[in-house]
């Protein structure tokens, strides 16, 4: 392939000279970056800086000024360690990202870390690094901008209208949740979604031979992408590609770009060597002379190159304020559609929109908190029309399904989405939506198949998204399916996770209210767990907050003194209550708590959790199905857990319940066995406290 | 396309009456089944017959009298929800599962559970139902066939050769596991790989057409395999593609048929209600009715159809004494490779391995624990022929190439496989190693990639596989590539799977006797948890049995009375005693714990936990940089835990260490403030009991 821009090629014209040097701009950039941090990714920086340079300067429609003005253009650098390309050109076209912050990559309080972070850095549009993520984000931010088209464009006044752009890597192609992601993104024909593969023959351990032989363009054309193929340093060659796949709108658009690791660098061009560690000094200069670059200073920028780059500042401000006369026009003549976007960018849910949340009453027959959670889906939705999502094939399962909105498959108004049996791409892609604003996500599964999603819940607890996770069959309750589908360890591998909330209903009150507090959330992610099994709709005080406070007494002893408590969560509440009738027909003074978030519990005054649990009274019984892992922090040491070691079996529900010894029996009898373990001085100790 | 069995079609020979009889019988058995249970899936099954029936029956080469035969071909369900169509093919062909567990099909204690579990049914190849897993299971046995028989076989001597078929469903080409196995397969050119896509056209949602409209066999093409499209029922297709895919030996085999869920069921044939339901009694009748099948009993078996699949007994009766004929001429010719291979499959060490392990010095200069891993790694390889393996593109990093030995992909003895990006389908590809025998596989990446192949673990530990996990980069210490590359929720989240044994050494020898104790394990997995950063190689008292015991007395209080207790794992240990040098020289009497296996502590006597923890002594702080989540088990109410909450930041790792407060001055002065937060008279209680 010819190489235009290599250190061989002679400049034929002015725009030549510039476009070389804005693009060596970027390589030096890197490269300098990576050298004074003492470590990093140079390589990739330096091989895609040409098709970047093409993208960002004439593609990208963007506003450095602003990098939340709404309707500008997505880009995703997926292959996230490459993050000098994206820092290099954030500085250059003037976002607010100093030099001084690129002379501090990978450093204690910069906003250059070692992989971008949304949120931190201004123009970063997702956190990247953990591979074939951003591809999946990217996906997301497509669907986003399709329905807000759909729902809010109107004749004449298209709002919502932009692209959404991504780099990935050889890395990010391997990676299964990619695969997800793009087979999605061909089936919904995302027209407007277009991605420049950064194909170059290098990965961590060698050549990609090695592992990746497999012919790339020809699955993404099985996938139903419009394929390309190019010399990622031709710049006529990218600028014609992104041109036919922008003007290719039926199809998402995907451009191999044949490019070389480290471009430039005499002797460690299209090595491994140059993917994750800085070039080294002498290199570093050979690779200046190569390119006819000043050797002193480190991180110089040619006056030119950097006037040229800083044009996207007034192209910028002059593209939002075109959009903004738009808008204007839009907001006089569709004034209640014109507020519905502002709040719904803002994440402001409508007035009054709790309302449509459902009430249940104890009188009402006994329905398993997933059915609970889709009537209140089904109640709410009409109000937020930021509420999108779907489940990766299980809808009539988790009871997720919009019955009075359309399939996204077949309109771009449609709020169902069929996400297929892709937990991975799901995640990543519900991680895009909520990136892009305007959508509230969420998505469902079976608990146990969170573990196929976690790398994108972490990432949406990194980069606190607010993504609604709806995790249906909690527990060895959901029976038959056995210990495959049981989940045991997956409420405490969640609840581990930084950031994410974790809400365990008790039934269908605490199911709403849960609810209430997901979409109250709008700084991180909150994942839902329901029931397969029915359970009763219980009998509680009247409160507004019992929720949202993490844990609560549902049920307290009455005349008795307190000695024991149970604590529970999710289907073992009304298990709990049971035992507790027998506790106290044993004239055992027995409170019941009913925990269903422990995140939301840590959050409250120490009084207030005193109050719950007060801490003279250690005769403590937690129950809950799935793994004791992590509640000894709530019984203490002298109470104890009842929870499940190993995995679970295969019967009907109540039967594996039974066997696990989930039954009011057993709460009732290891509550008295701690009472026994203690002493009577000590017993009656509580008794007085209680 | 043809239905050659559909119920319209008149049998033309006494051998196709035969064939119908065959296939009918297995899908009145899963039908009778799933009803009687009252939950299932009968829909699989029934549209999967004809085309499990011929395979099994023609071209399956198993022995139902020994399901243990070296030599036989393995038979993946990856669809494993489809379970009935297993279990009814091996009660029909003579495995020890007698009809009687059909009838019990997902109840309490029955060897039939809701999805196969592989040591609970005999025959049960592989643990399959999360989607996607059995996919990659058959690529690792496949690739565990290849290598065995590389290094087993000489010339005229075949003692390992054979094929591994499995049946997948669009759930499994949807997953993102299974596409990185296909590629990896294709790749590797595992000519011995043969997949039946059930193309039935139906997911839980409805048609696949909802989500799923990519074109498959391009995709399979593209990866490199050989890919037939065939009408499923069609029996002669079936045996036409099933001869051209074993005569491909240089591709893996993609056999897309066409088939129909529900295969015969009036009204519920290609339906989303047969999949996961029962048909219910009236469409059962109906069925039976249009298959001409008598009404009752329910699991009728006609005679010339038992007698036809119980051939299957015979034949593979023949058929192993004929390979057992060639393996004692082989054992001849080779005794000392035979006992090799005997040894191998029992799962035994060579005699003397051990002495192969490298010990380290405290006078070493510091090593990182991975570095310590690959020294030992490839110290011991040679001795052990069974330890195959690879990492995600992390050799360099992982440490985790065998310096002496191929690249699998250049050799098929080649010891060193290079899985590419693709954690997920590393991890059920070493699952499917491990369940194929003979083969001891390790897989590496960064710890906080752990996530990406969770489920494979969470597989493993289920099915007690001894898979070796080798995860590096344990904690915030790797330094500047960040929080999306920084562990904290992991080693919580790896600790609450069951059955899987975590291990986190301190240093170079905890390490070297870390990697003894994974290979010591046979049943079940083992992650070993590394660090990037170097530690000191520690002094210590010499013992066997340290890092076995899980937790032992690292560095105790010399003539002061114990006052506290450090107890810290990993690069938290050096730390940790640089602490207790602090509060030593301020006179309080300090005993450090390492910690490196949570699991295999717990296991202990109650005297050995004791004697390490003494219950008397409240005072301990836990010190391991990441989440506190679970420590409070080990240091009790009174005790304190120097963690991380939240993610960490890119920066040096010394940087970061710093900032989140992991110094010897902050290990000292949070003991110390245990100390005094305990009355005096506690405290000198607490001396005198110490």
């Amino acid at each position: 392939m010819a190489e235009k821009l290599s250190m061989e090629s002679k400049p034929s014209t002015e725009q030549d000279r510039l476009d070389e040097l804005c693009v060596n701009t970027i390589r030096v950039l890197a490269m300098d970056a990576v050298e004074k941090a003492k470590s990093g990714h140079p390589g990739l920086p330096m091989g895609a800086a040409a098709m970047a340079y093409v993208l960002w300067t004439q593609f990208l429609r963007h506003n450095p000024s602003n990098p939340q003005w709404a309707n500008r253009d997505r880009f995703v650098l997926s292959a996230g360690h490459g993050c000098m390309l994206l820092y290099a050109l954030l500085h250059l076209t003037g976002y607010d990202l100093p030099l001084d912050e690129l002379k501090r990559l990978r450093q204690w309080g910069s906003r250059t870390p070692g992989h971008p972070e949304h949120g931190l850095t201004p123009g970063v549009e997702a956190t990247t690094g953990p591979l074939g993520q951003g591809f999946g984000n990217g996906v997301g931010m497509a669907l986003g901008e399709r329905y807000l088209a759909a729902t809010f464009n109107r004749p004449g006044h298209a709002i919502v209208d932009h692209f959404t752009y991504a780099i990935v890597s050889d890395g990010d192609l391997m990676e299964g949740v990619a695969s997800e992601a793009a087979s999605l993104a061909g089936h919904l024909k995302l027209g407007k979604l277009v991605y420049l593969y950064d194909d170059n023959h290098i990965t961590i351990e060698g050549d990609t031979s090695l592992a990746f032989t497999e012919n790339v363009s020809q699955r993404f054309e099985a996938y139903g992408w419009h394929v390309q193929e190019i010399d990622g340093n031709d710049l006529n060659a990218v600028t014609q590609a992104l041109a036919t796949a922008r003007a290719e709108l039926d199809r998402p658009s995907f451009i191999r770009a044949r490019t070389h690791i480290a471009h430039g660098s005499p002797n460690k061009q299209d090595t491994a060597g140059a993917h994750g560690s800085p070039l080294g000094a002498e290199e570093v200069r050979l690779t200046k002379e190569a390119l006819g670059w000043p050797l002193e200073p480190a991180f110089h920028i040619p006056p030119d190159a950097l006037h040229h780059f800083r044009e996207a500042v007034k192209r910028g401000q002059a593209g939002q304020a075109q959009w903004q006369t738009r808008f204007d026009t839009y907001a006089s003549a569709f004034p209640d559609l014109a507020k519905e976007w502002n709040d719904i960018l803002q994440g402001k849910l409508p007035a009054g929109w709790e309302e449509s949340l459902p009430a249940f009453s104890p009188q009402e027959a006994s329905m398993a908190t997933r059915q609970a959670s889709g009537k209140v889906l089904n109640a709410i939705a009409p109000r937020l029309p930021a509420l999108i999502g779907g489940s990766a094939d299980l809808s009539p399962s988790t009871n997720t399904h919009l019955k009075d909105f359309e399939d996204s498959h077949l309109s771009t108004r449609g709020r169902n989405f069929h996400f297929g049996i892709r937990e991975h791409g799901m995640g990543a892609i519900l991680n895009g939506m909520a990136l892009h604003g305007g959508i509230r996500p969420y998505g469902a599964t079976f608990l146990v198949f969170s573990d196929y999603m976690r790398p994108s819940i972490r990432l949406a607890a990194l980069t606190k998204l607010p993504v609604i996770y709806v995790f249906t069959h909690d527990s060895i309750g959901l029976g038959e399916d056995g210990p495959t589908h049981q989940p045991v360890e997956h409420l405490a591998a969640l609840r581990v996770i930084p950031h994410l909330v974790v809400l365990r209903p008790a039934d269908a009150t605490e199911t709403a209210a849960a609810w209430r507090i997901a979409l109250e959330e709008w700084n991180r992610p909150v994942a839902l767990i329901l029931t397969r099994q029915k359970l009763p709709v219980l009998d509680r005080p009247a409160s507004d907050d019992f929720v949202s406070r993490g844990a609560y007494v549902l049920a307290d002893t009455g005349t008795k003194p307190l000695q024991v408590i149970l604590i529970a969560t999710g289907s073992e509440v009304s298990l709990a209550l049971e035992g507790r009738k027998l506790l106290e027909a044993n004239r055992i003074g027995t409170r019941v708590v009913s925990m269903p978030s422990w995140e939301l519990f840590a959050e409250q005054p120490q009084s207030y959790r005193e109050k719950v649990l007060p801490p003279a009274v250690k005769a403590r019984l937690a129950i809950e199905a799935a793994s004791p892992f992590g509640w000894r922090q709530h019984v203490g040491e002298e109470g104890d857990i009842l929870g499940i070691d190993g995995f679970g079996a295969s019967a009907p529900g109540p039967v594996v319940m039974e066997q696990y010894n989930f039954t009011a029996e057993n709460v009732a009898a290891r509550a008295e066995a701690l009472l026994e373990r203690r002493s009577p001085k000590t017993a009656r100790k509580t008794k007085r406290k209680g």
